[in-house]
């Protein structure tokens, strides 16, 4: 255990879809008196630019399919910038809670007896609706909203999925780290009784400059996705999406 | 229809939790622009005193169980803000696109012509898991996060539920408005194979200065709301939940 006295401080931010507006009040101050910032490929960018220009930057980029940290190197690094006496900022993308493995950071900052807070912030789905003009659930046809992931550890489709849960056309679903594995989630869902047609929605580098969302649906999506390997992060959306509007 | 040249504009603002730094940055900027802000009664308290003193607040404030504005009275008063040349702030608690009528609010800015934007924000629900130490999904235990309501505009617990999807102990389930309903839907929850003892939070005033965060278990929770009419808001997580920390 180290001594908490000499112990820095540990905040565990989320840094939203990436637009530095989209960062909280609070997110944006814990930049600002960072003396590390520990980031991700996602969560990088102008959001560095907020820390002060004397704070370190030390990149720990986890994207899918590339090499990246691996997380026990990146728990060693937090607790070691922290019991140097720093004030560090583990950055990370959307919200830290969904889907960023925040729980095994915790721990290891629980092992090591270094003091933390959590940040929440603005999920990547919710910025990919408003800027589709569209909410995330409707009245009567979307009183479901869910977060899925499409790979698991090894990068494939997880094998224990609910299948009721997932085909449901009356629910939106959001998939994380979907592309490489879209087109047979897909054909599980279409033989689970979703209408190939469902809408969907593929949301690239939302709330960036390249920010691009496109309309499509479940099977035309899978077509679109079979055979590639997208540089690009982006979530899928599909299920009972509002219209597109005109404006 | 108006003549847009004579018009305002909304923005539709997401007010995240309550606690004004947990706002996001673009929020805080709207609010401080803003000639009138129509707010609910979660989307209030310290938030307005981010406006600037001369701008109008009117309150529009919905709650479960209340006398309240009619949605139609509120989106008229939006546009007759906007028509006038105003720069309305629609200020909406969590994110505007999870369960807070924007879609209504929406068609109507469309039909009368007024233009809008859609400011993303924090979910109150990675608010409060934020604020019990927890993440909102695990790695191999909580893959799926879903958020459902548990009222329907009538009150009472939507008749057309995905059982299979709701009783389900490998997700984070979240229920917005839950509260009044939760007895009869932790019956249903149970009848459908939840264990009785997974664990559940009851997550009251999410990051304001009487935030109350309950762990419990989902049979437990139900007997404890079973014939009351509580009047603070509350949202209930149950599931895969993280345990408890001590530090």
């Amino acid at each position: 255990m180290s001594d908490p006295a000499r112990s820095g401080f540990v905040s565990l931010v989320s840094a939203g879809p990436g637009d530095p507006e989209l960062l909280t009040v609070r997110a944006a101050k814990r930049l600002a008196q960072a003396d590390v910032v520990l980031f991700d490929d996602l969560a990088s960018g102008p959001l560095l630019d907020l820390a002060r220009p004397e704070a370190r930057r030390i990149p720990v980029g986890k994207r899918a399919g590339r090499p990246s940290a691996r997380q026990d190197d990146v728990n060693a690094c937090i607790i070691a910038e922290a019991q140097a006496g720093h004030r560090v900022v583990r950055l990370k993308s959307g919200d830290a809670g969904i889907f960023g493995r925040l729980e095994e950071e915790l721990d290891a900052l629980a092992a090591a007896g270094v003091g933390w807070e959590i940040v929440p912030g603005v999920p990547s789905a919710c910025a990919a609706a408003a800027a589709a003009d569209m909410p995330l659930t409707r009245r009567l046809t979307a009183r479901r909203l869910q977060f899925v992931t499409g790979a698991d550890v090894t990068g494939k489709l997880p094998a224990d999925l609910n299948w009721a849960a997932l085909a449901d056309a009356y629910a939106l679903t959001v998939v994380f780290m979907g592309q490489r594995t879209f087109p047979v989630l897909a054909e599980g869902l279409i033989a689970h009784g979703l209408p190939p047609d469902t809408p969907a929605m593929l949301a690239a580098e939302v709330s960036k400059p390249g920010q691009n969302l496109t309309r499509t649906t479940v099977a035309e999506l899978a077509g679109m996705l079979a055979g590639t390997a997208p540089e690009t992060p982006a979530l899928i959306l599909y299920g009972a999406l509002a219209p597109a509007r005109n404006r």
